[in-house]
């Protein structure tokens, strides 16, 4: 059985993305359950974490088998698997796919709007449907902006795995005939950059370099990064970007060497009162996978993600043009 | 038979210092040959490297068995040794462990100095010991200023292994009852900060927290770093900093959020004209330690140092006092 999400896709922005974002290779449902491609285990292992129901699900998002933009994509399919198989179990599976990831509030956002459209005698399904193909067009239409703030010999920074939006706006540039390169922080402590980003860089033809997390500064001094790109985990229309720790220490460096930093996000909220900043276990700071890198008498700290305020954003491109802010926002561009 | 420099060390530092930087434990000489604690292996293993000759002393620095000050300490061992058993090789010893670590000039200037007095005359041995018992002065001298620029309840941020100036500034600071806490980022790709700094602090006593290396603005931003204090693998008269890649990042945030920053170093040259980065294997970013981290195929950068601007540098902490270079530096404090 297809996935879902591949039954309806345009095909318009498949040809163009990095293998493992396309749909049936983040997550797929079949009659079984929920299929999920483990990213922890990627570039090395290609393999997929079966999950018999939602409840699995749950499990596996709050475990990072996927993130991004992946935790959507697997709790739709959890939940037309769960209309399938268990209907009364949907809005107990919508409360719990809701609160696997406290920063993901797009995801809470869209199946929260889902479940709503069912009560009100919506088709789960084809709700479903609706919104992996309004995200595949939000991507085609952000990612044709950011393909337009890219210039030909650019020298491009980003961080952690920027998905569609970066992938596809380097692949729209590459087509155009810009020649690009990406400077990619491996972005500790999961690696995402090491293991996501260059790998898919690389398989599009986009010349990248890998480069520990403490040295986009350094490139940027010498002049060789002159654009910073990221996906927001989380975005405002005050101009404040949540992103991957890390974000913050490169968009203060970028403002001081005068490059302009654009954050991807499909939606800013209006307000940024809700910013809740997950922090994992210092274990994820002292071991690299099995790897024991630290004592375990080692005190470690992992905020997972930076509050990058709008003083260092140049813009949030969205689907319905790049965001700038209020007056405030725009002092400094 | 003690190590060379134990026997003449003062003691007055010795008892603040943790284990690993007492002169005994970096690197001692016998009548076999020399032995160099591997920093390396720490802190999970603790084993020496044993070398019969000078020849085996620059390559155990060119493979980093130690680094910061433990390259001067080994030559001077590595060159009292050579005085005892194979003296018609002496020219040539600090030839090549001159070369052994470009950007290490202190170590290179000392020992030409060192072998200069003994063309003149001199006993190799009292120079090399007069080395030792200098630096120890100089090491109490610029942690007293140390000391002098911590107040009680900072939080203080290093980056990769700060050795003895800024881990006596803070046993300084504790005995005269500050209570300090320090936010240690790991320091990739070595790891230098999870494998020494943070043991060595805690041996201490002090509060130390560790963090990935793209952390420290995300601490400054939350107001719970107020000061930033390194070593510097070289320093210049005219401010500039040369140290471990990410210095510039910290230091770029800690002027935006107003933090002063200190470099230790016991001589600024007064040319900046030599300042040569080291880049070293792609493989070191690849790999941490034996684990693949990236694909073979990943193009990946790693240049050792970065420059740190005078802008961002609110002194360099010398044997003398506080260097705050000429005017154009100035200009930002």
């Amino acid at each position: 059985m297809k996935s879902a999400a591949t039954m309806q896709s345009s095909g318009r922005i498949d040809d163009l993305l990095p293998s493992i974002l396309r749909h049936e290779n983040v997550s797929r449902v079949s009659d079984e359950g929920i299929y999920i491609l483990d990213r922890r285990l990627l570039p090395f292992e290609r393999k997929e974490v079966f999950c018999p129901t939602w409840r699995e699900c749950v499990s596996a998002i709050k475990n990072m088998v996927t993130q991004g933009g992946g935790p959507l994509e697997v709790a739709l399919n959890a939940i037309i698997h769960t209309s399938r198989t268990a209907p009364g179990e949907l809005k107990e599976a919508v409360e719990a796919l809701s609160l696997s990831r406290p920063t993901n509030t797009t995801m809470k956002r869209e199946i929260a709007a889902v479940y709503s459209g069912y009560e009100r005698g919506g088709d789960i399904e084809r709700l479903c449907m609706e919104v992996f193909n309004r995200y595949d067009r939000y991507y085609d239409l952000m990612s044709d902006i950011g393909e337009s703030l890219i210039n030909d010999g650019d020298g491009i920074l980003t961080r952690c795995f920027p998905e569609h939006t970066f992938m596809l706006s380097c692949a729209k540039a590459r087509r155009n005939g810009k020649r690009i390169r990406v400077y990619v922080p491996e972005t500790r402590p999961y690696l995402q950059g090491a293991h996501l980003t260059e790998p898919c860089l690389r398989e599009m033809g986009i010349e990248c370099f890998l480069i520990t997390d403490a040295m986009p500064s350094h490139f940027m001094r010498e002049g060789k990064i002159n654009l910073y790109m990221t996906a927001a985990d989380l975005a405002f229309q005050s101009g404040i970007v949540v992103n991957k720790t890390g974000t913050l220490s490169d968009a203060v460096s970028a403002l001081h060497y005068g490059i302009p930093y654009y954050a991807f996000s499909v939606s800013p909220s209006d307000s940024s009162e809700d910013i809740v900043i997950e922090y994992r276990e210092g274990n994820d700071v002292r071991r690299i996978g099995n790897v024991q890198i630290a004592s375990e008498d080692a005190t470690a700290l992992y905020p997972c993600f930076d509050i990058i305020d709008p003083e260092f954003v140049s813009g949030i491109i969205t689907p319905e043009g790049i965001y700038e802010g209020n007056s405030r926002w725009n002092r400094n561009r």
